[in-house]
């Protein structure tokens, strides 16, 4: 078997010809930064070949020679050696942050699920020499009834605590099903009880600092892609090594919210030890991937997590830098692929309080339905895969600074990017928009081909693309494209979607049109064009005010878990009230893929404001436009 | 200042004039074997004088020359170089261990604190592929209904445990209050399991080991002794650094119960990892220096406590050697001065079950009195001493092989040892038994002076000693004696014990013959004579029958606690019922100690059966005499 060495690491290993360059570095344990989980798309596992000849495969950045990428790269039968440059060893993702409004100075409220109390003890004589512990206890009830437990590191300090503060101690506190657990025991007013909260996404992590007056949020690529980009390879790679696998996947996302959370701290001006509590929202792979649990038997018939609630940890089981006296809070998850994300959803969403039935339709890495009122919940999951989410894509990104986020024709395309800057790839809205533009435009046809010879279609190693900027007008110096592939990914994606949720209504028999309204959920962008999701048939054609675009309801929800241990568990009322579907072995579900995989629908009568070619109200962005090509 | 100089260690420290070679030692942290407290007793802190010259007290063991001994051997004025030969250096107490009656086969039984369950759970399919963990929980709940708690740790094993046990798994459940906490999941019938009580005395530290056919206790005295004979000079350490102070006391009584548990463990042939839990008893302060917690204001008005409950805690957070998963329990106290051992010894006596009226009085380092029955308990502490645990005493030692527990004249005077042994010391039981032998026989007077003259009494440093068992008699070749000094402190303590009694059955305006039964308890022996015990006045003049020596009701309180999950949170009630009297304040107890200061009592007509001259029916022992000394 031929031998690829690697430097500067210096390292040797045996790999199969035809192996990729990024496999052989994985299995020589030596990183490589890789955004895409290796998919020649996200451009950052750039490597040197010294000595040797190696395959290199057809490149999906025409404004970039690919052989120098380590995924597109194969061992052929000779040894070689291999250079890593800097850039490609730097494993941290890039972080973003994000302007929200203000919280208020008295953030976050009482009844967080971790908050500080201010007590004034009664100070102990003869006639009541209680015990400190008991004395706090007894104060404590005073102020919210309950069961607390003081923890024997805080116990350990208590006396001098209390009598340094004069017996009037702020109490830091965290949220027990029963009553509350101290944290800390300290003087009054010294420094505010942050909190935050995280959804980590297959693809992206998201993460709010919940503190006074704070305003952001941060968000990165999962880092975990590097071992796959979605939830089954990383279990594949869990499997690899029984000890290392998991480890590694934990490693990769702690780091990741680390990160966030070190990026939000540095804007409010706080410091580690004022984050109290965090909560993390999630599917139910990247929970256990996150708190180190298990996942092989996620994927395996029947299916089975290893917890469906993760119980309340301390910062230090998991890894995270925060408070070590903290707490780390996940939301539950209902089944193996319907997450804390879900829960979340439905808690953020109030899809559980209200009287008439609606849907909320998660639209991350995988796609979640949920179906439902205040009397019942049924849910499923559909593999869409991250093509929504910017992943995948030849020129996909995150709903960031310079994603192109809509797109429109009006003799010429135009296009929009978040922010106004200069073009560096297409986030989810975007992608919805330009496949309807183009449908519309005749540039593709109903199955999602592109016309040949159509404006702006050029032929690239055997197969079609269009391009939206070129090279010239983006910020990132190539051409910023759609590919064949890339259109059979998004397809796939949304005929998923609406198969899943064609299948939940039919059980309940129900139709999309007896729904009072669907919820559109997802870290895609916030100007989704309704119109253009009908279009394509992402969404069902019902009146465009019954659709609403709701945004990242799984971190929206672990905000609201963090700010109230009510909603916390409520959460967990919502997770155990839920019915699971599966779908993969639903008799039903993959007739109606098969169905929904045209644009907009095989069946055309159930979209009659597309067959009429009604097309939304014109949007006039802000962003350039390509002139001539239509 | 003069310099001491130690060796081997090399470590020179400066200390005033008139401070103890032991005194030094500690100050230059150089670890010197100490059994008494620095009061001479001992004789374990032999050191030699390479030069300069040293100060020497007067000895107090007249069989050996105390010029050697590190606390008898005060700093002059010039600087001096010690040697602390190896048998000094070595600080492990000497262990002993005492047959007791086997447990069964299927001991501990079932409601143990922690115990071990078969489950055959029903393994997951597509119609039920809940989560791992909450199909534990859902068959825990079959087998016993309650709020179960699985740690992330055991969480992150359990797919591959569940599995490997073909869904039979065998869990190891602790009880919480309204549940329990999973400590382990394994494959069934591996391992028994084993827990372990210990009781943790100022003077004495004792431990069972819980385990089938387990038959064995061991005892060792409290290496805390080195910074204290009695819980106040151990806070005054405590307070002398307030980093360093608690750590030497908890890492010394931790080393003291890990050397227990080893040595039983040794016997039953169990490893670490098959003790998962530990149930502790002792006093307030006890409890305190295990558990790390910081005793400071115990001592101080108006004397609080860090904690009456501690929480049960992890192996690792106070340091003891059972299996890391396992968990530790400790009694609960009262108040500073009433601590679990009490709340233990109420638990075992069954005082608090009766409807009669009865009183528990532990005569350990302090002596604590309890009066009550199912309705009422009112408790009190009186700093009695260690005298009665064989502490203190030139000749003491604790109840163990060769100690003499019975005295008795006969014209000779007659002494007996545990197991028949060569005498070593005298042990409580000893102690009250050669007091009334003396008193009768005229060799002291009621006031606990020697008579001059009388046989086996003699002179030594100016005061009166009188001979017991002569140096070449003994295994510790040195002659067993009671100084004057001894005998002022087991007055001292009697007197303390009966006054704190006397001033309890006043407040509820009754008196001692009022009690249905007076159940005297501590780790003074087994074979207490009621008479003798009646006769110096440590205990009332009431109808025999009702005086019942029950032991170490503090190990036996943990031996139930520990085997039974619903005696333990009844302990809890019991600390939560009682009231405290605080006798350092009480108008009446002074005077009421200072009658109690006399043989056996000011008062005679209390002890009408002593003041008739009736002697208890001759005991004959099998022990040697000292024939012609009356």
């Amino acid at each position: 078997m031929p031998r690829v060495t690697f430097h500067p690491a210096g390292v040797t290993v045996e790999v199969q010809p035809r192996t990729t360059i990024l496999e052989a570095a994985r299995q020589a344990d030596v990183p490589i930064r890789n955004d895409c989980g290796g998919q020649g798309v996200c451009g950052r596992c750039r490597v040197t070949i010294r000595r040797g000849h190696a395959a290199r495969m057809g490149a999906r950045h025409p404004g970039r020679p690919a052989g120098d990428l380590a995924c597109r790269t194969l061992v052929a039968d000779t040894d070689l050696e291999v250079s890593v440059p800097r850039e490609s060893r730097e494993l941290e993702p890039e972080v973003t942050v994000n302007a929200a409004p203000p919280f208020p100075a008295d953030y976050p409220p009482s009844g967080s699920i971790v908050e500080k109390v201010a007590l004034e003890l009664k100070p102990p004589d003869l006639d009541d020499n209680a015990a400190d512990g008991e004395r706090l206890i007894r104060h404590l009830r005073k102020w919210r009834p309950g069961e607390y437990h003081i923890p024997l590191a805080v116990l350990r300090d208590l006396p001098v605590r209390l009598r340094g503060a004069q017996w009037r101690p702020e109490v830091t506190v965290s949220a027990e099903p029963r009553g509350g657990r101290v944290l800390h025991v300290g003087p009054a007013g010294a420094v505010p009880c942050a909190l935050a909260a995280v959804d980590i996404g297959t693809t992206t992590v998201k993460a709010s600092l919940l503190a006074p007056r704070a305003r952001w949020t941060a968000a990165c690529y999962n880092s975990q892609v590097t071992f796959g980009p979605d939830v089954i390879s990383r279990i594949v790679h869990c499997q690899r090594s029984e000890t290392r696998g998991c480890r590694d996947l934990q490693a990769a996302v702690v780091a990741d919210v680390n990160r966030l959370l070190e990026a939000l701290r540095r804007l409010a001006g706080l410091e580690r030890d004022d984050i109290w509590g965090l909560m993390v929202s999630g599917n139910t792979t990247m929970i256990h991937l996150f708190a180190g649990l298990h996942p092989a038997w996620i994927r395996r018939d029947p299916y089975v997590a290893c917890a469906a609630r993760v119980p309340p940890a301390r910062p230090e089981d998991v890894g995270v830098e925060i408070n070590p006296a903290g707490r780390v809070f996940c939301l539950p998850s209902v089944a193996s692929f319907v997450g804390g994300d879900i829960t979340a959803g439905v808690l953020a969403t109030g899809l559980a309080d209200r009287e008439r039935v609606g849907a909320l339709i998660d639209l991350g890495t995988n796609g979640e339905i949920v179906i439902g009122n205040c009397d019942f919940l049924v849910c499923c999951s559909a593999s869409a895969g991250p093509a929504f989410e910017g992943a995948g894509n030849a020129s996909g990104t995150r709903a960031r600074d310079g994603a192109v986020d809509s797109v429109q024709a009006d003799g010429a395309v135009r296009w929009k990017t978040i922010g106004d800057r200069p073009p560096l790839g297409i986030c989810g809205t975007g992608y919805i928009s330009l496949l309807a533009t183009l449908l519309r435009a005749g540039v593709m046809d109903k199955t999602g081909r592109f016309v040949a010879g159509a404006p702006g279609v050029r032929e690239r190693e055997e197969a079609l693309e269009y391009v939206l900027v070129p090279a010239e007008r983006t910020s990132v110096e190539r051409d910023i494209v759609l590919t064949q592939a890339d259109v059979a990914n998004l397809i796939r994606a949304k005929g998923a979607i609406y198969a899943a949720g064609s299948v939940l209504l039919r059980s309940l028999a129900m139709d999309w049109p007896d729904l009072d309204c669907i919820m559109l959920a997802g870290g895609f962008g916030e100007n989704l064009d309704k119109d253009s999701a009908v279009a394509i048939g992402l969404l069902p054609d019902v009146p465009r005010e019954r659709i609403l675009f709701v945004g990242n309801t799984s971190l929206q929800g672990a905000v609201l878990a963090a700010q109230s241990a009510e909603s916390y568990w409520k959460a967990g009322d919502i997770a155990a009230k839920m019915t699971y579907f599966e779908l993969s072995t639903h008799p039903d579900f993959m007739n109606q893929f098969v169905s929904a995989c045209f644009l907009p629908h095989t069946d055309a009568e159930k979209f009659p404001s597309v067959s009429a070619g009604g097309a939304g109200p014109a949007r006039h962005g802000s962003g350039g436009a390509r002139e001539g090509t239509l």
